[in-house]
Protein backbone atom coordinates (compact mmCIF):
# COMPACT_ATOMS: atom_id res chain seq x y z
CA UNK A 1 0.00 0.00 0.00
CA UNK A 2 1.19 3.46 -1.11
CA UNK A 3 2.25 5.79 1.66
CA UNK A 4 -0.53 7.78 2.56
CA UNK A 5 0.65 11.39 4.29
CA UNK A 6 -2.54 14.43 4.90
CA UNK A 7 -0.42 17.63 5.34
CA UNK A 8 -2.31 20.48 7.37
CA UNK A 9 -1.11 24.02 9.26
CA UNK A 10 0.53 23.49 12.06
CA UNK A 11 -1.84 25.70 13.89
CA UNK A 12 -4.47 27.89 13.71
CA UNK A 13 -6.64 30.27 15.65
CA UNK A 14 -9.48 29.02 17.88
CA UNK A 15 -12.13 29.87 15.99
CA UNK A 16 -11.75 27.75 12.63
CA UNK A 17 -10.63 24.50 15.01
CA UNK A 18 -13.25 21.36 14.16
CA UNK A 19 -13.78 22.80 11.00
CA UNK A 20 -10.75 23.07 9.10
CA UNK A 21 -10.92 21.15 5.88
CA UNK A 22 -8.28 18.29 6.60
CA UNK A 23 -11.24 16.74 9.09
CA UNK A 24 -12.95 16.18 5.53
CA UNK A 25 -9.77 14.04 4.75
CA UNK A 26 -9.25 12.42 8.25
CA UNK A 27 -12.95 11.66 8.41
CA UNK A 28 -12.69 9.73 5.47
CA UNK A 29 -9.29 7.81 6.16
CA UNK A 30 -11.01 6.60 9.41
CA UNK A 31 -14.03 5.54 7.44
CA UNK A 32 -11.87 3.75 5.14
CA UNK A 33 -9.57 1.95 7.87
CA UNK A 34 -6.58 3.66 5.91
CA UNK A 35 -3.33 4.18 7.80
CA UNK A 36 -1.41 7.51 7.18
CA UNK A 37 0.10 9.94 8.75
CA UNK A 38 -0.31 14.24 9.75
CA UNK A 39 2.19 16.71 8.79
CA UNK A 40 2.07 20.10 9.45
CA UNK A 41 3.25 23.35 7.36
CA UNK A 42 3.59 26.99 8.73
CA UNK A 43 0.17 28.50 9.27
CA UNK A 44 1.91 31.69 8.92
CA UNK A 45 4.76 31.42 5.87
CA UNK A 46 2.95 29.77 2.68
CA UNK A 47 6.03 29.31 1.02
CA UNK A 48 6.81 28.18 -2.66
CA UNK A 49 6.78 24.96 -1.50
CA UNK A 50 3.24 25.20 -0.38
CA UNK A 51 1.88 27.06 -2.94
CA UNK A 52 3.40 24.10 -5.37
CA UNK A 53 0.98 21.19 -3.78
CA UNK A 54 -1.55 23.41 -2.81
CA UNK A 55 -2.05 26.73 -5.52
CA UNK A 56 -4.19 28.73 -3.18
CA UNK A 57 -2.42 28.40 -0.20
CA UNK A 58 -5.09 26.12 1.44
CA UNK A 59 -4.95 22.72 3.12
CA UNK A 60 -5.73 20.34 2.75
CA UNK A 61 -3.39 18.35 0.66
CA UNK A 62 -2.33 14.87 0.18
CA UNK A 63 0.38 13.16 -1.04
CA UNK A 64 -0.59 9.21 -1.92
CA UNK A 65 3.29 7.54 -2.94
CA UNK A 66 4.39 10.13 -5.67
CA UNK A 67 0.96 11.70 -6.44
CA UNK A 68 -0.18 14.78 -4.55
CA UNK A 69 -3.20 16.07 -4.80
CA UNK A 70 -5.12 19.47 -3.67
CA UNK A 71 -8.70 20.30 -2.93
CA UNK A 72 -10.94 18.14 -0.20
CA UNK A 73 -13.29 16.95 -3.02
CA UNK A 74 -10.80 15.82 -5.09
CA UNK A 75 -8.83 13.96 -2.31
CA UNK A 76 -12.14 12.28 -1.46
CA UNK A 77 -12.83 11.04 -4.98
CA UNK A 78 -9.41 9.67 -5.06
CA UNK A 79 -10.06 7.61 -1.87
CA UNK A 80 -12.96 6.59 -3.03
CA UNK A 81 -11.17 4.72 -5.73
CA UNK A 82 -9.19 2.78 -2.95
CA UNK A 83 -12.34 1.80 -0.43
CA UNK A 84 -15.73 0.79 -1.07
CA UNK A 85 -16.60 2.51 2.60
CA UNK A 86 -16.19 6.23 0.64
CA UNK A 87 -17.62 5.64 -2.61
CA UNK A 88 -20.17 2.23 -3.80
CA UNK A 89 -17.90 -0.01 -6.86
CA UNK A 90 -20.93 -0.11 -8.43
CA UNK A 91 -21.16 2.50 -11.80
CA UNK A 92 -24.56 3.90 -11.21
CA UNK A 93 -24.08 4.06 -7.32
CA UNK A 94 -21.08 5.50 -7.39
CA UNK A 95 -22.39 7.98 -10.48
CA UNK A 96 -24.94 9.43 -8.18
CA UNK A 97 -22.79 9.78 -5.28
CA UNK A 98 -20.70 12.01 -7.45
CA UNK A 99 -23.38 14.27 -7.81
CA UNK A 100 -24.07 14.35 -4.61
CA UNK A 101 -20.17 15.40 -3.75
CA UNK A 102 -20.58 18.24 -6.51
CA UNK A 103 -23.74 19.41 -4.69
CA UNK A 104 -22.40 19.43 -1.32
CA UNK A 105 -19.70 21.63 -2.53
CA UNK A 106 -21.47 23.52 -5.46
CA UNK A 107 -24.75 23.69 -4.62
CA UNK A 108 -24.81 24.15 -0.94
CA UNK A 109 -21.20 25.17 0.48
CA UNK A 110 -21.04 27.96 -2.35
CA UNK A 111 -23.99 29.31 -0.09
CA UNK A 112 -23.07 28.56 3.38
CA UNK A 113 -19.50 29.47 3.36
CA UNK A 114 -20.09 33.07 3.17
CA UNK A 115 -23.41 32.86 5.10
CA UNK A 116 -21.23 31.88 7.74
CA UNK A 117 -18.84 34.39 7.05
CA UNK A 118 -21.24 37.05 7.03
CA UNK A 119 -22.79 35.41 10.86
CA UNK A 120 -19.32 35.55 12.39
CA UNK A 121 -18.97 39.45 11.07
CA UNK A 122 -22.75 40.27 12.48
CA UNK A 123 -23.86 41.25 9.45
CA UNK A 124 -27.83 40.33 10.38
CA UNK A 125 -28.84 39.99 6.62
CA UNK A 126 -29.89 44.31 7.15
CA UNK A 127 -28.05 45.20 4.00
CA UNK A 128 -29.14 44.22 -0.24
CA UNK A 129 -26.15 41.84 0.24
CA UNK A 130 -26.66 40.38 3.94
CA UNK A 131 -30.09 39.30 2.88
CA UNK A 132 -28.96 37.96 -0.82
CA UNK A 133 -26.94 35.52 1.14
CA UNK A 134 -29.55 34.63 3.81
CA UNK A 135 -32.08 33.52 0.58
CA UNK A 136 -29.27 31.71 -1.21
CA UNK A 137 -29.00 29.64 1.83
CA UNK A 138 -32.83 29.03 2.11
CA UNK A 139 -33.39 28.40 -0.93
CA UNK A 140 -30.80 25.73 -0.55
CA UNK A 141 -31.80 24.25 2.88
CA UNK A 142 -35.92 24.12 1.61
CA UNK A 143 -35.05 22.04 -1.26
CA UNK A 144 -32.75 20.01 0.90
CA UNK A 145 -35.31 19.49 3.44
CA UNK A 146 -37.63 17.14 1.52
CA UNK A 147 -34.15 14.78 0.00
CA UNK A 148 -33.34 14.46 3.74
CA UNK A 149 -36.18 13.54 5.00
CA UNK A 150 -36.85 10.52 2.15
CA UNK A 151 -33.38 9.00 2.83
CA UNK A 152 -30.61 7.61 5.02
CA UNK A 153 -28.25 8.92 3.37
CA UNK A 154 -27.61 10.42 -0.16
CA UNK A 155 -26.71 7.96 -2.36
CA UNK A 156 -27.80 4.61 -1.05
CA UNK A 157 -25.19 3.63 1.69
CA UNK A 158 -23.16 6.25 3.30
CA UNK A 159 -20.16 7.54 1.18
CA UNK A 160 -18.03 10.76 0.47
CA UNK A 161 -20.69 13.19 -0.19
CA UNK A 162 -22.84 12.84 3.29
CA UNK A 163 -19.02 13.33 4.46
CA UNK A 164 -19.03 16.42 2.60
CA UNK A 165 -22.73 17.42 3.03
CA UNK A 166 -22.70 16.46 6.49
CA UNK A 167 -19.59 18.83 7.10
CA UNK A 168 -20.97 21.83 5.08
CA UNK A 169 -23.91 21.74 7.26
CA UNK A 170 -22.41 21.25 10.64
CA UNK A 171 -21.16 24.84 9.63
CA UNK A 172 -24.66 26.29 9.30
CA UNK A 173 -26.00 24.55 12.55
CA UNK A 174 -23.04 25.84 13.96
CA UNK A 175 -24.55 29.36 13.23
CA UNK A 176 -28.04 28.11 14.11
CA UNK A 177 -29.00 27.63 10.56
CA UNK A 178 -30.90 24.34 10.41
CA UNK A 179 -33.49 25.29 13.26
CA UNK A 180 -36.48 25.63 10.30
CA UNK A 181 -34.36 22.42 9.01
CA UNK A 182 -35.10 18.91 11.23
CA UNK A 183 -34.57 16.95 8.81
CA UNK A 184 -31.21 18.29 7.76
CA UNK A 185 -30.49 18.80 11.24
CA UNK A 186 -30.71 15.13 12.13
CA UNK A 187 -28.84 13.73 9.70
CA UNK A 188 -26.05 16.04 10.39
CA UNK A 189 -26.11 14.43 14.02
CA UNK A 190 -26.80 11.11 12.05
CA UNK A 191 -23.29 11.38 10.19
CA UNK A 192 -21.16 13.22 12.91
CA UNK A 193 -22.55 10.31 15.02
CA UNK A 194 -20.21 8.15 13.47
CA UNK A 195 -16.70 6.47 15.38
CA UNK A 196 -15.04 7.56 12.34
CA UNK A 197 -15.83 11.79 12.72
CA UNK A 198 -15.25 11.17 16.61
CA UNK A 199 -11.80 10.31 16.16
CA UNK A 200 -11.04 13.00 12.98
CA UNK A 201 -12.49 15.57 15.45
CA UNK A 202 -10.72 14.75 18.14
CA UNK A 203 -7.39 14.21 16.44
CA UNK A 204 -7.87 17.52 14.58
CA UNK A 205 -8.70 19.51 18.00
CA UNK A 206 -5.82 17.42 19.24
CA UNK A 207 -2.98 18.89 16.38
CA UNK A 208 -3.83 22.21 17.02
CA UNK A 209 -4.07 22.20 20.02
CA UNK A 210 0.14 20.78 20.11
CA UNK A 211 0.71 24.00 18.10
CA UNK A 212 -0.77 25.76 20.59
CA UNK A 213 2.06 24.13 22.82
CA UNK A 214 5.06 24.58 20.42
CA UNK A 215 4.51 28.20 20.28
CA UNK A 216 4.26 29.14 23.63
CA UNK A 217 7.72 27.03 23.90
CA UNK A 218 8.57 28.96 20.62
CA UNK A 219 8.20 32.24 22.05
CA UNK A 220 9.81 31.50 25.63
CA UNK A 221 12.86 30.22 23.69
CA UNK A 222 13.01 33.72 21.73
CA UNK A 223 12.08 35.39 24.83
CA UNK A 224 14.99 33.72 26.40
CA UNK A 225 17.32 34.77 23.66
CA UNK A 226 16.71 38.15 24.17
CA UNK A 227 17.51 40.85 21.88
CA UNK A 228 21.02 41.27 21.57
CA UNK B 1 -23.34 5.43 -28.65
CA UNK B 2 -26.38 6.65 -25.99
CA UNK B 3 -28.72 9.52 -26.58
CA UNK B 4 -27.25 12.65 -24.50
CA UNK B 5 -30.37 15.40 -23.80
CA UNK B 6 -29.38 18.41 -22.35
CA UNK B 7 -32.00 19.93 -19.93
CA UNK B 8 -32.26 23.45 -19.38
CA UNK B 9 -34.71 26.26 -18.76
CA UNK B 10 -37.09 27.53 -21.79
CA UNK B 11 -36.68 30.85 -20.84
CA UNK B 12 -34.47 33.13 -18.27
CA UNK B 13 -34.33 36.97 -18.12
CA UNK B 14 -32.10 38.72 -19.95
CA UNK B 15 -29.72 39.42 -16.97
CA UNK B 16 -27.89 35.65 -16.89
CA UNK B 17 -27.95 34.90 -20.75
CA UNK B 18 -25.11 33.76 -22.02
CA UNK B 19 -24.52 32.82 -18.42
CA UNK B 20 -26.52 29.85 -17.62
CA UNK B 21 -24.51 26.65 -16.94
CA UNK B 22 -26.25 24.71 -19.38
CA UNK B 23 -23.90 26.44 -21.13
CA UNK B 24 -20.78 24.49 -19.81
CA UNK B 25 -22.16 21.39 -20.68
CA UNK B 26 -22.95 22.62 -24.57
CA UNK B 27 -19.19 23.84 -24.39
CA UNK B 28 -18.11 20.25 -23.80
CA UNK B 29 -20.25 18.44 -26.26
CA UNK B 30 -19.20 20.68 -28.79
CA UNK B 31 -15.41 20.37 -27.67
CA UNK B 32 -16.24 16.65 -27.70
CA UNK B 33 -18.13 16.54 -30.94
CA UNK B 34 -20.47 14.42 -28.98
CA UNK B 35 -24.02 14.48 -30.81
CA UNK B 36 -26.97 15.66 -28.39
CA UNK B 37 -30.36 17.36 -28.29
CA UNK B 38 -31.66 19.98 -26.01
CA UNK B 39 -34.60 20.43 -24.08
CA UNK B 40 -36.54 23.37 -22.42
CA UNK B 41 -38.15 22.77 -18.81
CA UNK B 42 -40.53 25.72 -17.73
CA UNK B 43 -39.12 28.45 -15.83
CA UNK B 44 -41.80 29.51 -13.77
CA UNK B 45 -42.92 26.17 -12.08
CA UNK B 46 -40.32 23.48 -11.17
CA UNK B 47 -42.43 20.83 -10.60
CA UNK B 48 -41.89 17.05 -8.85
CA UNK B 49 -40.48 15.77 -12.20
CA UNK B 50 -37.72 18.97 -12.13
CA UNK B 51 -36.96 18.18 -9.04
CA UNK B 52 -36.47 14.18 -9.23
CA UNK B 53 -33.80 15.12 -11.71
CA UNK B 54 -32.72 18.24 -10.17
CA UNK B 55 -33.03 18.21 -6.43
CA UNK B 56 -32.46 21.68 -6.05
CA UNK B 57 -34.37 23.43 -9.14
CA UNK B 58 -31.63 24.19 -10.97
CA UNK B 59 -30.66 23.55 -14.18
CA UNK B 60 -28.82 21.62 -16.33
CA UNK B 61 -28.84 18.18 -16.03
CA UNK B 62 -28.10 15.86 -18.75
CA UNK B 63 -29.68 12.39 -19.45
CA UNK B 64 -26.91 9.57 -20.92
CA UNK B 65 -29.24 6.84 -21.74
CA UNK B 66 -31.09 5.81 -18.45
CA UNK B 67 -28.61 7.77 -16.95
CA UNK B 68 -29.72 11.23 -14.98
CA UNK B 69 -26.87 13.25 -13.93
CA UNK B 70 -27.13 17.06 -12.40
CA UNK B 71 -24.28 19.25 -11.11
CA UNK B 72 -22.17 20.57 -14.17
CA UNK B 73 -19.23 19.34 -11.94
CA UNK B 74 -20.36 15.80 -12.23
CA UNK B 75 -21.65 16.19 -16.13
CA UNK B 76 -18.41 17.36 -16.81
CA UNK B 77 -16.46 14.30 -15.05
CA UNK B 78 -19.19 11.94 -16.52
CA UNK B 79 -18.43 13.30 -20.33
CA UNK B 80 -14.77 12.97 -19.61
CA UNK B 81 -15.20 9.27 -19.49
CA UNK B 82 -16.08 9.73 -23.15
CA UNK B 83 -14.05 11.85 -24.71
CA UNK B 84 -10.17 12.05 -24.44
CA UNK B 85 -10.98 15.55 -25.45
CA UNK B 86 -12.42 16.78 -21.82
CA UNK B 87 -10.44 14.87 -19.85
CA UNK B 88 -6.82 13.29 -20.44
CA UNK B 89 -7.01 9.60 -20.74
CA UNK B 90 -3.03 9.03 -18.58
CA UNK B 91 -4.00 8.93 -15.33
CA UNK B 92 -1.67 11.47 -13.51
CA UNK B 93 -2.89 14.21 -16.06
CA UNK B 94 -6.68 12.84 -15.31
CA UNK B 95 -5.99 13.29 -11.46
CA UNK B 96 -4.63 16.73 -12.38
CA UNK B 97 -7.46 17.76 -14.20
CA UNK B 98 -9.94 16.62 -11.40
CA UNK B 99 -8.08 18.48 -8.94
CA UNK B 100 -8.63 21.64 -11.15
CA UNK B 101 -12.18 20.91 -11.99
CA UNK B 102 -12.95 21.14 -8.05
CA UNK B 103 -10.56 24.00 -7.60
CA UNK B 104 -12.81 25.78 -10.38
CA UNK B 105 -15.87 25.05 -8.80
CA UNK B 106 -15.49 25.06 -5.09
CA UNK B 107 -12.11 27.63 -4.29
CA UNK B 108 -12.70 30.03 -7.37
CA UNK B 109 -16.36 30.04 -8.14
CA UNK B 110 -17.75 30.44 -4.43
CA UNK B 111 -16.01 33.35 -4.36
CA UNK B 112 -16.83 34.55 -7.36
CA UNK B 113 -20.56 33.61 -7.84
CA UNK B 114 -21.96 35.50 -4.22
CA UNK B 115 -19.04 38.30 -5.65
CA UNK B 116 -20.66 38.99 -8.95
CA UNK B 117 -24.45 39.06 -7.11
CA UNK B 118 -23.25 41.58 -4.58
CA UNK B 119 -22.34 43.82 -8.08
CA UNK B 120 -25.63 43.21 -9.45
CA UNK B 121 -27.13 44.36 -6.35
CA UNK B 122 -24.66 47.61 -6.25
CA UNK B 123 -23.33 46.27 -2.57
CA UNK B 124 -19.42 47.82 -3.31
CA UNK B 125 -17.77 46.37 -0.48
CA UNK B 126 -18.83 49.12 2.12
CA UNK B 127 -20.01 46.72 4.31
CA UNK B 128 -18.06 44.33 6.80
CA UNK B 129 -19.96 41.48 4.63
CA UNK B 130 -19.18 43.61 1.60
CA UNK B 131 -15.49 44.09 2.19
CA UNK B 132 -15.05 40.40 3.45
CA UNK B 133 -16.23 39.28 -0.20
CA UNK B 134 -14.02 41.30 -2.02
CA UNK B 135 -11.20 40.19 -0.23
CA UNK B 136 -12.06 36.44 -0.84
CA UNK B 137 -11.94 37.23 -4.46
CA UNK B 138 -9.14 39.07 -4.42
CA UNK B 139 -7.35 36.27 -2.56
CA UNK B 140 -8.15 33.70 -4.73
CA UNK B 141 -7.19 35.79 -8.18
CA UNK B 142 -3.61 36.82 -6.45
CA UNK B 143 -3.40 33.03 -6.22
CA UNK B 144 -4.74 32.19 -10.03
CA UNK B 145 -2.59 34.87 -11.19
CA UNK B 146 0.86 33.31 -11.52
CA UNK B 147 -0.36 30.31 -11.95
CA UNK B 148 -1.94 31.12 -15.09
CA UNK B 149 1.21 33.17 -16.43
CA UNK B 150 2.94 30.02 -16.08
CA UNK B 151 0.96 27.79 -18.67
CA UNK B 152 -1.44 28.18 -21.33
CA UNK B 153 -3.90 25.35 -19.63
CA UNK B 154 -4.41 24.13 -15.91
CA UNK B 155 -3.53 20.23 -16.60
CA UNK B 156 -1.17 19.83 -19.71
CA UNK B 157 -3.85 20.12 -22.51
CA UNK B 158 -7.36 21.78 -22.50
CA UNK B 159 -9.64 20.07 -20.69
CA UNK B 160 -13.14 20.31 -18.14
CA UNK B 161 -11.15 22.03 -15.90
CA UNK B 162 -10.10 24.90 -17.83
CA UNK B 163 -13.99 24.74 -19.44
CA UNK B 164 -15.19 25.27 -15.91
CA UNK B 165 -12.04 27.77 -14.58
CA UNK B 166 -12.80 30.21 -17.76
CA UNK B 167 -16.07 29.93 -17.30
CA UNK B 168 -16.11 31.26 -13.34
CA UNK B 169 -13.45 33.86 -14.49
CA UNK B 170 -15.79 35.47 -17.69
CA UNK B 171 -17.91 35.98 -14.74
CA UNK B 172 -15.82 37.97 -12.73
CA UNK B 173 -14.91 39.90 -16.01
CA UNK B 174 -18.03 40.50 -16.11
CA UNK B 175 -18.29 43.06 -13.55
CA UNK B 176 -14.48 44.06 -14.45
CA UNK B 177 -13.19 42.09 -11.80
CA UNK B 178 -9.83 40.95 -13.71
CA UNK B 179 -8.49 43.78 -14.20
CA UNK B 180 -5.63 43.63 -11.87
CA UNK B 181 -4.79 40.44 -13.28
CA UNK B 182 -3.82 40.33 -16.94
CA UNK B 183 -3.19 36.53 -16.84
CA UNK B 184 -6.16 35.65 -16.12
CA UNK B 185 -7.98 38.01 -18.66
CA UNK B 186 -5.70 36.59 -21.04
CA UNK B 187 -6.56 33.04 -20.34
CA UNK B 188 -10.13 34.08 -20.30
CA UNK B 189 -9.74 35.47 -23.44
CA UNK B 190 -8.29 32.48 -25.12
CA UNK B 191 -10.34 29.48 -23.60
CA UNK B 192 -13.45 32.12 -24.86
CA UNK B 193 -12.20 32.23 -27.73
CA UNK B 194 -12.74 28.62 -28.72
CA UNK B 195 -15.05 27.68 -31.65
CA UNK B 196 -17.03 24.97 -29.30
CA UNK B 197 -17.45 28.36 -27.13
CA UNK B 198 -18.43 30.21 -29.50
CA UNK B 199 -20.70 27.70 -30.91
CA UNK B 200 -22.05 27.15 -27.02
CA UNK B 201 -23.11 31.15 -26.46
CA UNK B 202 -24.76 31.29 -29.41
CA UNK B 203 -26.91 28.26 -29.10
CA UNK B 204 -27.71 29.24 -25.60
CA UNK B 205 -28.47 32.81 -26.77
CA UNK B 206 -30.80 31.66 -29.13
CA UNK B 207 -32.41 29.09 -27.12
CA UNK B 208 -33.41 31.47 -24.95
CA UNK B 209 -34.52 33.69 -27.66
CA UNK B 210 -36.69 31.30 -29.05
CA UNK B 211 -38.73 31.21 -25.33
CA UNK B 212 -39.10 34.81 -25.62
CA UNK B 213 -40.88 34.34 -29.58
CA UNK B 214 -42.66 31.28 -27.50
CA UNK B 215 -43.97 33.76 -24.19
CA UNK B 216 -45.23 36.06 -27.02
CA UNK B 217 -46.85 33.68 -28.80
CA UNK B 218 -48.97 32.52 -25.38
CA UNK B 219 -49.34 35.75 -23.73
CA UNK B 220 -51.04 36.80 -27.39
CA UNK B 221 -52.77 33.65 -27.50
CA UNK B 222 -53.89 33.95 -23.69
CA UNK B 223 -55.09 37.35 -24.31
CA UNK B 224 -57.25 36.47 -27.99
CA UNK B 225 -58.94 33.61 -25.09
CA UNK B 226 -60.16 36.76 -23.35
CA UNK B 227 -61.39 36.33 -19.54
CA UNK B 228 -64.28 33.98 -19.44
Amino acid sequence: MADLTLFTFDWVPELPRGYVRDLRVRWALEEAGLPYRVVGVPFRDRDAGHLAHQPFGQVPWLTDGDDSIFESGAILLHLGTRSDALLPAEPRARGEAVQWVFAALNSVEMAALPWAFFKIMGDAGDTPGGKWLEDFMRIRLQRLEPVLAGREWLAGSFSVADLLMADVLRLVDRFDGLAAYPACRAYTARATARPAFAKAHADQIAHFAAGDRARFIGDRCAGAAGPN
